[in-house]
């Protein structure tokens, strides 16, 4: 822990909305820093600046001043993949092989309920979840896009929402000129947003022809949109499209120039060192989802050779239903302990890296770093309170170690988006919990049945 | 979920001290019962029912009902591993290499500290982690056992209490022949105790002569007492035992007559299928300690072929120092997944197989599964409720499935040993919370200087 005096450069006294007065508050900020008894000061839901409190005391004045001597603050989580609208299916079927799981659980059940009842409820039920969970950010990546992307808008979530594109027909659209019309139309809708940001969301090399990635390739590049996509989840998905076209997924997305700064492949679980180095070549994006990859059995991903080579490597939950939750403080944990199993080392994957790619790593995947993913003047103020001074996590000798290693969701109190609260000492603000639960309760016996 | 009338065979109305009426029970009985809307009924710390409510109303009558709609019923947690007093060194020394973690951090810190009053506060501050997070029962191994036992004793906490045996002088011994008298000792101190049952811990064949592990047989088995080791946690350890004594550590455990029904491995990591099948054949059991495995990187436990061996497995935490907690929630969670992707299979290891690893099966490893592990009439009244009707974990369509792929530690809410209730709304009933803090707080500063 040290002392920053850069962000307070200025001699001015800055009147802020609001000050946080933290026992601790980590930056994630290039190097990492860790203030102790420390400030956060906030305005129009930007942060002012972040330092000592002294140094904060003579910089920054509010009428609103929230001490939390108890709390580390930190930058609010990045879910870099997920299937929101799919929380209605969390624990569906579970421990069952992967192709038994798709094809005659979820897919059917998909098939027969997924409209904009079942996305709306499910977004708004996986919102509530991520909120709580100190996630200010999502990636999403299903069908009903302009759905999810209303009700990220509306409750002050940031999200990249990526519109589905696939080859069949489902409840959305017919094929990928549907697909691609309805959201190129949903892109359009939500360009004034700042929280909803629409991208495109071709679902997998193995699903989506190479002329559909083409298109999508031509149109990103004219738009200077995102792409996200599954890449790379399964052995057996791999070895069939090299099998059928000669070619790895990656090589192929790369050879029609979608393997860019701008592109982002969830999951990357059996990646080669070729596939590592073409990554790092291209600035191309990892979203790692190490509990789904484990519960369907998908494989070990090798996040300490990607850091190593460079690959910005981000975290994700993935949907619900493979996961079983939106626990971002669990995916930080496990990958960091995972990665350290992997790799045969102990000190492979620090907490440090583990809580850089649950933030700012995520943040840089969607092209927002400049924005989001840390806590440093001119950025957003989007972060998190969590108490670190309960008696089940004593003692506390570092605290980027306690939030990874010991820390539990539930010691995430406070949550803030652009400055505004969501989350007061544990309870969701704006919305209404009750009629949350009954909704998810009505939609299990619906689907159960 | 089916109704199970075996254990409500009698006519006659029995009177319960209290009877619990929770939405639903998971038993954990050769069957793995699971029933909705069902009762258990206690009476003197013991159990005299469980079953569905219409049923146990007949049967059972009590002044005193406790109503829980929203809560699964489970037996608490076993523990098979830990070493309690090391809750003081939690997070004191991360993302190390393991030797430099232990010769460098955690050694010259035991040495310098450990004594009476560290064994107390440390211990003190697991069981209040454990009692809180659904744990009735530890087994421990560490210096100072009276301590722990006495402590365990008096919070009604159930402990298996393996007094340490080792070559070398620390604070509580000099030598192999001071920790086993000492350790006889403490043996007697607590043969009458309900709560504390103590047994040999001799470190680990690498650390432990052959003579003396020769001695603990012969007591042990004189004595009819358990033994609880370290053994197979890293490849080096293994490779380098191999290579000094011609012989892998677990035959050598065989051969002087260790491997048998009374006899605990913690870790086996690096077990062979020759391995594998002699700890079936034995009967000895083994304590998988997933996360402290993973994080000190010594690799990846081979579940699901052990329990398809035959291998009873129970889980751990190992202690605070290396995990950095004693969760056995995320226990339970990540040792099912892990199976599933070390197995290459997405229905390996099953949410019901996992919860039986924490609970009936670490009962059978220190051979308690007649009193302990499970919810049955005759059996130790030690459970505790969870709430799964959270916002956050919603919908459940299994709460098998729910209570190890989605709840979370502060959904426990109430937690019962031998009938008495220890924690009430997430609350420790007998414990000052307010002084552990300032304990572990003290202690941090103490070794941090």
């Amino acid at each position: 822990m040290k002392s920053d005096t850069d962000t307070l450069s200025s001699n001015r006294v800055i009147a802020a909305d609001f000050i946080v007065n933290a026992g601790w508050i980590a930056t994630v900020d290039a190097n990492d820093t860790v203030f102790q008894n420390a400030s956060l000061a906030v305005k129009n839901g930007v942060i002012l600046g972040v330092g000592p409190q002294a140094e904060c005391a003579q910089r920054f004045q509010a009428d609103k001043i929230i001490d939390m001597p108890d709390h580390l603050l930190c930058p609010g989580f990045i879910n870099g993949h997920n299937h929101a609208a799919m929380n209605l299916l969390r624990g569906f079927a579970d421990d069952l092989p992967l192709m038994t799981w798709l094809e005659q659980h979820i897919w059917p059940t998909e098939s027969k309920y997924v409209d904009e009842e079942f996305a709306e409820d499910g977004v708004r039920l996986a919102i509530a979840e991520m909120l709580k969970s100190g996630t200010s950010c999502f990636t999403d990546m299903y069908f009903f896009p302009d759905i999810t992307a209303k009700l990220a808008h509306q409750y002050g979530m940031r999200a990249q929402v990526a519109f589905p594109v696939l080859e069949l027909e489902t409840a959305w659209a017919s094929g990928p000129e549907e697909y691609i019309d309805k959201g190129l139309q949903v892109i359009d809708d939500f360009k004034h947003s700042s929280f909803a940001n629409v991208c495109f969301g071709p679902h997998s090399p193995y699903t989506v022809s190479r002329a559909t990635l083409e298109r999508v390739a031509t149109l990103a590049n004219e738009l200077d949109a995102n792409i996200h996509i599954h890449a790379h989840e399964t052995r057996q998905e791999v070895s069939a499209f090299i099998e059928e076209h000669k070619i790895r997924p990656l090589e192929l997305l790369n050879d029609i120039g979608l393997a860019s700064p701008r592109l982002q492949c969830a999951h990357m679980v059996h990646a080669s060192d070729s596939d590592i180095e073409l990554l790092a070549a291209t600035g191309t994006h990892v979203i790692h989802c190490v509990r789904s990859n484990l519960k369907l059995a998908s494989g070990l991903f090798r996040m300490h050779n990607m850091l190593e080579a460079g690959v910005n490597v981000g975290l994700g939950t993935d949907g619900a239903a493979s996961n079983n939750s939106l626990n971002m403080l669990s995916e930080m944990n496990i990958s960091a302990i995972m990665a350290k199993a992997v790799a045969g080392k102990a000190d492979a994957v620090t907490a440090s890296q583990a809580l850089r790619a649950a933030t700012i790593n995520g943040a840089r995947a969607i092209g927002r770093e400049d924005a989001i993913g840390s806590l440093e003047a001119g950025k957003q103020a989007d972060f998190f309170a969590i108490d670190v001074n309960r008696v089940e996590c004593l003692p506390m000798y570092e605290p980027v170690s306690h939030l990874v290693y010991t820390a539990q969701n539930s010691h995430i109190t406070d949550v803030w988006t652009a400055g505004e609260k969501r989350v007061e000492d544990g309870q969701l603000l704006h919305m209404d919990t009750i009629a949350l639960r009954e909704k998810a309760n009505q939609w299990r016996k619906t689907l159960s049945a």
